[in-house]
């Protein structure tokens, strides 16, 4: 195994991005299920086993299928900039529970930001899952640049 | 060149990682040919030399820069995380040959994605490919996960 | 610290990365500003609390929301891969100079970028922009591929 991986931090690290990671990509599916379970599709290869009239009907927009795609498109938004910024993080060699508070945090707020998206809970509770996730990364952010910068 | 760099599987991640991100990067320009081949733009500005009929007539959606950017939007979500969980499988050690397999499937399945999404072929096309690009990414989600879990 | 800290070019690839992904982040805020003052949401929970005319109102679409979420998608687009090939080609040892040449090219270029599509400023400037990050990208995945390549 890597030197690096011998290092606490970006051990614990390397679990919360996995962590964070594949919880984005589960929205791809929960994306396919929600279009199959309210057919609304996107593309006409998509509906092309069905009859004519189906297919028209099927190929539109539909609230819930949105919905989750904005989930999926803040992760994006939040998530990769996480894994980033927490790798460079965890290469400044910080306190481990310093570290673990940071990875816990962020990992916590996306998971209950996706609940309150998906379900959905009633505001403000997905706006402070986000920002505190937004954050935690700016916390981060601020560790590296004040440790390591050359302009 | 950094340590890491004289490891036979970081160097194939490096190629793999490389290649995919490029093939991802490619999708703008194409997009950038479907809009100008199209005559479909999203800003005023793009369009401002345009008579004022031109200009209304060119500010609008089409199908074809549509499925050109949804392709993008898949890429983006897929193969972000296969680099980011790449990289860290790289670090846990694996066998060369596994890990070229992991790579290569991953690599070929999107390669094939992009083609079934833009020409388009007909289903399950697309759907596998993405289907196959998503068990290479979550099996190295787990081998990194089953090697080093701090929680 | 972690050895990896004390190259410089890592040093320089560290600094430019958290700052063009701090400014991605900060795109988030600014859409969340741009809803507010114009009054244009996405989701029903977010303007649960305002009288029932209001809330069908509130939910549209507007154009200076969609302005500013296209230029966030196309960070997205642009700055996770330059992070990525910036990541991999700081491995592969280059001069400092030129990687510091690269490294600001693009942290300039999307700046421009940013700047360009928000305002917006009339075209070219937001396709040079954008062309010039992109083949500072490019730039680096070449580098990267043709120091390390094992298929």
């Amino acid at each position: 195994m890597a030197k690096l991986m011998e290092d606490e931090v970006f051990r614990a690290f390397t679990t919360y991005a996995a962590v964070v990671i594949v919880k984005m990509l589960l929205m791809a599916p929960l994306t396919a299920f929600y279009r199959f379970s309210r057919g609304a599709f996107a593309n006409e290869e998509d509906v092309a086993t069905k009859s004519a009239e189906e297919r028209k009907k099927q190929l539109r927009t539909h609230p819930d299928v949105e919905r989750v795609r904005r989930c999926h498109q803040n992760d994006l938004e939040n998530i990769v900039p996480f894994v980033v910024l927490g790798l460079l993080y965890a290469l400044t060699g910080p306190e481990l529970s310093a570290a673990l508070l940071h990875f816990r945090l962020f990992a916590g707020s996306r998971i209950f930001h996706t609940v309150s998206y998906v379900c959905p809970l009633p505001q403000p509770c997905r706006a402070l899952s986000w920002m505190l996730g937004m954050l935690t990364t700016l916390s981060m952010a601020y560790r590296v640049l004040s440790s390591v910068l050359v302009l």
